[in-house]
């Protein structure tokens, strides 16, 4: 097949719905035929496991070396505990599975690698820090919905020890952190998606740029990560026409403390108030305060525990019917922060919705 | 839409092929509309521009710092000019854009976050080491035939010093480099890809699976992946019901002389004979004795300027016909090899064709 109009600098444009069919607005895809999240399941470490969101977890590991030698071994552990559960719940094994999508916070995803090593699905590595939850999910969906694949998995994990010895400083060394900080969640959280099922269906897909307003402090990922989150919920709007009455939730994760409320004003000041009906994961897996987690929660395993455990099972439920969860990534790098570099950041929406009725 | 049959253990089997109907076989898609990629562009470093491909990269560096202050800021700025020369080369702009794959080999892919952080196109970030560029075009092509896109872009990078550093001593300590040891690349390849266009198309993507035999040394990344490529090639003919002499050329990257006739063998012990028409990236980008890089190139950058700066401008060219590429990667963390662990590792394949006809 040839197509002419398509040698010429912007071309696309005039034949832009009928090339791009299911694109709405500049980043925004509406997915024809939703998949379906069939199952899924969240494991936390001990301190998650004393938050106010334990009852929702399958599993709470009572020491956070998981029974392994170090703790990049047990964060690879937690996802392969993850996805079998999730599968479990799906009544499905690995060898229905087309593909898996996966990434973590630690160096070249060694977590989802040492993880994966053994599972024999052909696997797609991402990288998108802590927006890697919605980004594995948002290409599952897309990999579904476009008839690559009937099941997939959509996994993600991190672990307090791992990161911060790989981001801050070794534990041993005790490091001070400040009120700005986030705690890293050891969790990993799993979902099984099929390109057609009963719901909770994924019905949107707005995909993220990178924002860097300049924020260098690895200690306050949550100003640097707010803008991103900003542009993609605002472009999430302006793609679909809705507004955030729209949703029963919308969520980000992990924003914390200083970034959700920055992320409020900077939307209130483009016309949408997020103060009905916003929260964020790095609020909701710790009590704050009590557990001295400073600004709050982080890593690619709050949202994805908070998203899989808690909020999946609250659309099960019918407690919501319509939520936008907003996956932030901090995409930092030790040594470029040391080379006086800012933080790039960037967000991923999935608009999840348990009824298509 | 409701579909019970997806609710059982392994329901989705009887329904595949309607509802996966672009698959063939457990790993290869067929793509209904193959993309075209309309225009790539590769760049290199200095010693890559004294090898045998020279004349056909779009630019080589004078200096591998490429003006910048250190050597991984380079490797930011030779994505970002790799990208911006196959924009010019499609007559497109960064606006036609609709989503851009990249990654490399820096710790958080530093590389590319870095170099994208002010182009303002919906990113997604992927992980894959030295299969991204294999990978990139592959995700590309389904989200282009899926009907999400007009235009994306693919691209990834490395570079020799910010690689030795990051993965094995400072450059500085001079370390001794074993013969199985290879060299890291200077270099971005980059791709511009339509949905529609004249060719060269995307027809087929094998999705590789992860696979570890056991290897621990960093130095012999060939022999760790060759186990990798074989598996992913082995399925895309059982999947195809394809023979080597299908194709014009089969080109791995990068797995340098040891892995590739570690390939060779086990592929022939499967009944593949590549002897006629196989060769690989890192085999192909230096003069391998006369420029000392022991086994032969390797690295994001290599395969990424290999495949974008000359065998795609062959196939343009009418030389090449059908090309499998089959982008292998090394998934190690160092971390990991210190604790003991082996080399993860994984190859994606992608069947290019000048034309369809």
């Amino acid at each position: 097949m040839t197509c002419d109009k398509h040698t010429g600098a912007g071309a696309g444009k005039e034949v832009e719905f009928f090339m791009a069919k299911k694109k709405l607005g500049k980043q925004t895809v509406a997915l024809e035929t939703p998949p379906t999240i069939l199952a899924e399941a969240g494991i936390v470490g001990t301190k998650e496991g004393q938050g106010p969101l334990a009852r929702w977890f399958d599993e709470i590991l009572t020491d956070d070396m998981y029974g392994e030698t170090s703790w990049e071994k047990a964060e690879s552990k937690l996802q392969k505990s993850a996805i079998q559960k999730a599968l479990d719940k799906a009544k499905l094994t690995t060898g229905d599975i087309d593909y898996i999508f996966a990434g973590d916070l630690l160096n070249q995803c060694a977590g989802s690698h040492y993880a994966l090593k053994d599972i024999n699905i052909p696997f797609w590595g991402l990288y998108g820090a802590c927006s890697t939850m919605a980004e594995s999910i948002a290409i599952s969906a897309l990999t579904l919905d476009g008839g690559y694949a009937d099941y997939t998995v959509a996994v993600t994990s991190s672990h307090f020890c791992s990161a911060e010895k790989q981001y801050r400083y070794p534990l041993e060394y005790g490091g001070q952190r400040p009120p700005t900080a986030q705690w890293t969640v050891t969790g990993s959280g799993s979902c099984v998606l099929a390109s057609c099922g009963g719901g909770p269906y994924v019905t949107h897909v707005t995909t993220g740029k990178i924002v860097d307003m300049g924020i260098k402090d690895a200690n306050n990922m949550g100003a640097a990560m707010a803008p991103a989150a900003v542009d993609t919920i605002a472009a999430h709007f302006a793609d679909t026409g809705r507004k955030p009455s729209d949703y029963d939730l919308i969520v980000s994760g992990d924003l914390a403390s200083i970034g959700t409320q920055i992320t409020k004003e900077l939307l209130a000041a483009q016309g949408y108030d997020l103060s009905a009906n916003y929260n964020d994961c790095g609020n909701m897996i710790f009590y704050t305060e009590a557990q001295d987690v400073h600004a709050g929660g982080s890593g690619c395993g709050c949202s994805g525990v908070v998203f899989c455990s808690y909020i999946l099972e609250r659309l099960r439920r019918g407690e919501l019917n319509r939520v936008l969860f907003v996956g932030t990534g901090a995409l930092m790098n030790p040594l470029s922060l040391l080379q006086n570099e800012s933080i790039p950041c960037i967000a991923h929406a999935i608009t999840v919705q348990r009824s298509l009725a």
